[in-house]
């Protein structure tokens, strides 16, 4: 089976350049990267202080509480869709 | 009508403490810090010449991709249920 190819980006998320690397298209990769930087420039905008790890630890964290959420959400979905089809 | 409670959680990410302050329970807090954290040891174990602050936006790129796409199929299910409900 042929493997999808690999592309390789570069974005720059808070001032910084990054060389990503995956199975993604490079536009889906852009916007992922802008979100990133949109929510890094949000944590700031409320927290001077921190500095880039800070900031990035903190936005992968919301986006991970984000993701569970939606995962919770995802699988009540679901749920409902395979008891309709019973 | 009453807003839920704050709650400050200190957990510890990457060797760093971080008090979070949010409306989730400490222990979704703590679960979500976790995960956070393992993602940025997997990330070193294959990049380990990357620094804290590039391994958390990469963190952050990856789970922000993950949750793009689960949106997505979470929008499939949504119209698929709607349309099992006409």
């Amino acid at each position: 089976m042929s493997q999808p190819e690999k592309t390789r980006t570069t974005v720059d998320i808070y001032g910084r350049s990054y060389n990503i690397v995956g199975n993604e298209k490079p536009e889906q990769i852009r916007a992922v990267a802008n979100l990133v930087d949109e929510k890094m420039r949000e944590i700031h905008a409320v927290n001077k202080s921190l500095d880039s790890t800070n900031l990035a630890v903190l936005t992968a964290v919301n986006t991970m509480n984000d993701y569970m959420k939606l995962k919770e959400e995802f699988e009540v979905l679901q749920k409902l869709l395979e008891e309709k089809e019973e």
